[in-house]
């Protein structure tokens, strides 16, 4: 138990993790050829798995209940973010039933230094595993979502936006 | 330059970027099929891009210069596994010429949860892309180098050993 607490509290250089996501990207693209809608969903696979098992953390290191899918926002922006990215996200754009909201990155640790070539700025979501990461996370929490980037700011938009869905 | 340096002393959760490389790694032996070795080479290749870019945050954070390559090893072994990967390592059986050395890490920041399976514990250095981080950024401060795994408790190793070797 405290061992492995001990050991989730551990920190990695963020241009070593910047670096290494890269790679993955690259790596990916190199092989889908022509078909970049293969690596956003390669990517967001990848996030799942990932999520399924980040949420353990999270829950072990946080206080904060999410009782409805409304409270799924703040925890996501204000502690999720912050506890495995180094940043906060902003939410905003909440639907009115409720049910789905934005999650607004000023700052995306995944990219810095990161310029898309022009044949992947149509298609590619360069940081699709956060998506996976989030339906990973919350499916542990009992939440079934949809995720997906609306504006990515490596695509040229004024900034970068990640819609989550509450599904049924 | 502020901005940089204020960027490059960001930290990400250790426990992500472990899944992250592990991500990496599986999807190159993916690729591979039973060509492991080339997954070793594939993993130093990367590497080696990251560490003629990360020398760069080394040299603008540490003020201990290397003018010799026996110097290396400390800088490496108490300065950059503890810059870039938070733990550090034990430098040891120096050749009598001084031209080569080992580091051995007592935790290996890339490898928490990780099993191999089987049928890669004979052939697959799972960290390899730390060799190819040395290899690029010593050659970055004018050390060419050899660089390789020689043991590695994943494989059932009693511990896990980097040679580092001068090329002239």
């Amino acid at each position: 138990g405290d061992r492995i607490f001990e050991h989730t509290m551990e920190k990695i250089n963020a241009e070593l993790f910047v670096m290494t996501y890269g790679s993955l990207v690259t790596h990916l693209l190199s092989d889908a050829g022509e078909n970049v809608e293969d690596v956003n969903s390669q990517l967001d696979h990848i996030g799942y798995k990932i999520g399924v098992r980040l949420i353990d953390e999270y829950l072990a290191k946080s206080s904060t209940p999410c009782r409805s899918f409304r409270d799924t926002a703040e925890a996501i922006a204000k502690i999720g973010f912050k506890m495995f990215l180094g940043v906060y996200a902003n939410v905003c754009n909440f639907s009115e039933d409720g049910n789905s909201y934005s999650l607004v990155l000023d700052e995306n640790p995944l990219t810095p230094f990161v310029e898309l070539p022009t044949k992947y700025k149509k298609d590619l979501w360069y940081s699709n595993v956060l998506c996976g990461v989030l339906k990973g996370a919350l499916e542990m929490v009992s939440f079934k979502i949809d995720c997906y980037f609306v504006k990515d700011v490596l695509r040229g938009d004024d900034c970068t936006e990640i819609r989550v869905v509450l599904k049924e």
